[in-house]
């Protein structure tokens, strides 16, 4: 089967999935994101692991649930010795390649305790998620009272910045993520009411058209078979984007929030802590959303404008028959829809991201330009890549399955029967706030076509949402008697997937079915009586053998070095 | 608190918990092992977590379940990454050694992918489950058709037997594990009906005293605070025994098997399949059972033997006062009771092994000679020893809790509600027999002190037993119309287990608990509209910041270095 000789893994950060007009987005027209769709599957019910950055990621980046990898929230290191992509894909004899943003918190004390160095080939792959890096940029470095979120951050892209003349000690803030008043002051893109202004930046060296640069320039120069993980900042907040893109979108292009009154004022009661932090608070406000999703918007349109730089230059470049692009997301952006902010729930407006794969290969020519509603998650894609670049799914720890077979049009699902998504909050502020344990501030969510049960630790009773007729989620049917033998339906297969085993990552399944009989082959000889109850093959070693006695016939010990 | 200064950690290997006189046993004196028993606390109530040796140990070693640690079957490596005893202790400054058996297999491949290399420090620990190795004797070298069971086994033993003359390339098999007949003709201890004869070794040679003295030896010797895992090779298969010990027991004291032909007859289909095993009808019939019991009892007499040699040169040599002991097992042996043999069931006869903590701290007085029915596992041994060591306990590595507070008196239960075990046999013949595909040939038990709930996966029906009503465990009430609530209450406990968070394992809960508001401290300001909303500490690095335009009033970009 001919396949892609290349991978382009595209990956933006906190991109909806309904902001892009192929999605049906009515406002936002998104036309070269929309031709890639065209080109190949657009999965329309693509779900992530988690739905915060870095969590979301290190399930993508080892095709494993949350519960496998255990980083279960952003700051939380992958343990040393959790398989990667890359470490799949190299053994394939496929590069594996990072351009841009990650999330990952390198496992620094498990790395010591195996006495791996950051700066080894070894080390660096472990510390940076399986990636080899060819630029690293997580986004802009905070800073705050105890120190900065990440003391080795934003190195990249603000020396590019500084380079350039942005004369700043942290230019990606005072520059790229903020807009500026007539007084020559930094308007914090942090803030909110500063969304709508102009970040005081030329376009061309904004953060997405510089990544775009620099992916080219990584390609540019790429050799034998890579996959490239193209990982955008962006739309991410800070929300505050460059001229021209600023005024491009105003209020009335802001749909309205997708909530209701009942929702709010009968929320379960985790729900409600969410909707009810600052986050939600604010983001419930429509002078508040007036403010930020046209910036929003405009990010997305210069990240759709910028894939149309990316598409030509592969095009003129005659790369396109060669590589498979891939486009999603970490996760979505409630934006004020349920009465929340940021991303840390399970509403579809969250968990679902846009997924797009365009597979140059003849194979793929029967779905082009089709749409697959199957129930799809990020960990798919790197069982997929795998297969792309030709090396053996190592199903016993990958926990997806490959896209190919949908891609070349043999099938129409994949053959899972629900989706997963997990949220651990024990390290949040709002943890402390509802007063739980490490061990209780964890949800899960689990939905197939027809429903989504979320099951919070610490004693909730459950929350369930009715895809298909309340396909906005705003009634939740979590107490409703009516529905209870779908609750339990949903919790068996929440129970059947905790079950599984996740950890037996040594030995593949098809050695597990040659170990079958093996031990019995290899001279372990369990219950049996006499010799001549077994096959004369599996006891030879154990037959037909002489030795002196250790004792003479006077009871005196014999060795033979005594007999000498 | 005074505390032990080094731990003698000695398991035995198949030694079921009711063949010791201080368990009940009528007719098998132990009296050096109930010595010990009168000195500290003796558990009525400790489950191991796998009825099979390598993955009972690997959960002993890491202080995990076997969900968590993934080593699921003999022959399964335990993956790079996952900590041990070993690294735990070494951090609180307490060596780990290794004298004996572990069934530990490395993980070769996981090893390579981090240049791990097998004789460095640090590989050799990781290759040996966490322990510096003084000696490593897993049991005799078995060899069938396909080669060696492992190639590098039974080096040092076999050495020391040919040092003393035993001629032979495998002298563990045709002298200490065999007996001989008149011709000079090895009957190979494999087969049972051998079991009543002398093996042909010298009794000071034969494995139980050797490993005495290989840890008498290594005591001697060792430097700073130790624990030492003197690990037995016995009671385990083959089941021979050289005199005096073949003789003293006979099937007069072969105790009648725990059975029923209605438990037979009724047997749910995976318990009926494990019956009727070659293993199973060979240790259901009546001379096979009086020919290998009296050499098990043998066995264990020499255990018991050997322990008062341990014991008094411990005395003699003035260690008693600082050393904690620890007897315990692997897992027991069916042989025969519910028409099985060998241990991979839940019966208790199968997961619940003896064990005796003897700590010589004066705290301990209160305790000792007393008899403990709180629900323990073998993985409380981990967090008991870091704990005797001084470190701090990682309880989002260690999932079992440490037993000072009750050896202290502090506390007469452990924290749980329910003890689990598990059992893989995806690689076992008896999964193809069963016609089940890897991910459903798995089982799980979970029990408190009144239920037990054995699950099999793969479809079938649950397994209840009633060990207050029915502590022999002859009824199966998993199929009873009655007992739904119970099922539903143990199913809910064992679904709770299973959704434990237990891969996150590089963020402890207090390094959970204080990243509460971490990163708005570390300068994430989100869901802020107006600066004046949120603390001025917390965004002082994003305020009153200068900058110049990027565009001057021509609207030509401008740069600082354009400016110069």
């Amino acid at each position: 089967m001919a396949k892609a000789k290349n991978i382009l893994f595209i990956m933006f950060d906190q991109l909806r999935w309904d902001y892009l007009s192929c999605y049906g987005h009515p406002y936002l027209d998104t036309p070269n994101i929309d031709c890639l769709a065209s080109l190949g599957v657009r999965f329309d019910r693509a779900y992530i692991q988690s739905p915060i950055c870095g969590s979301s990621r290190m399930s993508t980046y080892t095709g494993r649930y949350v519960h496998s990898h255990g980083a279960s929230w952003n700051g939380i290191p992958l343990k040393v010795g959790e398989m990667t992509m890359g470490d799949h894909l190299r053994s394939a004899g496929m590069g594996a390649w990072l351009v841009g943003k990650t999330h990952m918190r390198a496992d620094a004390e498990g790395m010591a305790r195996l006495g791996l160095e950051p700066d080894s080939l070894i080390g660096a792959r472990v510390a940076e998620c399986g990636f080899d890096v060819y630029e690293r940029d997580d986004g802009m470095l905070p800073e705050g009272p105890d120190g900065p979120y990440d003391p080795d951050g934003a190195k990249a892209y603000n020396a590019y910045l500084q380079d350039k003349g942005y004369d700043s000690d942290n230019p990606w803030h005072d520059f790229a993520n903020s807009g500026l008043d007539d007084e020559g002051n930094v308007l914090s893109g942090w803030f909110l009411r500063n969304a709508p202004r102009a970040a005081n930046v030329e376009e061309a060296d904004s953060e997405t058209p510089y990544l775009t640069r620099r992916g080219m320039a990584f390609i540019e120069q790429a050799d034998g078979p890579w996959c490239c993980h193209l990982s955008y900042i962006k739309p991410h907040w800070p929300y505050i984007v460059p001229e021209p893109y600023c005024d491009m979108y105003g209020p009335n292009q802001v749909l309205p929030p997708v909530r209701s009154q009942a929702e709010f004022d009968t929320a379960h009661p985790v729900l409600k802590a969410f909707m009810t932090t600052k986050i939600g608070e604010t983001f419930s406000q429509q002078h508040v959303r007036e403010a930020v999703i046209p910036a929003y918007m405009g990010l997305i349109k210069q990240c759709d404008d910028q894939m149309g730089v990316l598409f030509d230059w592969l095009e003129d470049t005659s790369r396109m028959d060669e590589t498979m692009i891939v486009l999603t997301s970490d996760h979505g952006d409630f934006l004020g829809d349920h009465w929340m902010g940021e991303k840390t729930f399970f509403h579809d407006t969250s968990t679902r991201v846009p997924l797009i794969v365009y597979d140059p290969s003849p194979e793929a020519d029967a779905t082009r330009g089709t749409v697959c509603d199957a129930l799809v998650e990020s960990i798919d894609l790197a069982p997929t890549f795998v297969e792309v670049a030709g090396g053996a799914t190592a199903g016993h720890i990958l926990e997806g399955e490959s896209l190919l077979p949908i891609l070349h049009g043999a099938r129409a699902e994949t053959l899972r029967e629900y989706v997963i998504c997990e949220y651990d909050y024990s390290g949040s502020p709002l943890a402390a706030r509802l007063n739980l344990n490490v061990r209780d501030a964890v949800m899960f969510m689990i939905a197939n076509k027809r429903w989504k049960l979320i099951h919070c630790e610490g004693g909730y009773r459950p929350i369930l949402f009715d895809l298909q007729n309340d396909p906005d989620e705003l009634t939740d049917l979590g107490d409703s008697p009516d529905h209870a033998e779908v609750l339990a339906q949903m919790y068996d297969k929440l129970f059947e997937w905790a079950r599984r085993p996740s950890q037996r990552t040594t030995r593949s399944e098809a050695q597990l079915l040659e170990m079958r009989g093996d031990a019995g082959r290899r001279g372990v000889v369990i219950g049996i009586y006499d010799e001549n109850d077994t096959p004369l093959e599996l006891t030879t070693k154990y037959r037909s053998r002489k030795a002196p006695h250790w004792r003479d016939r006077h009871g005196n010990p014999v060795r033979v070095e005594d007999e000498n």
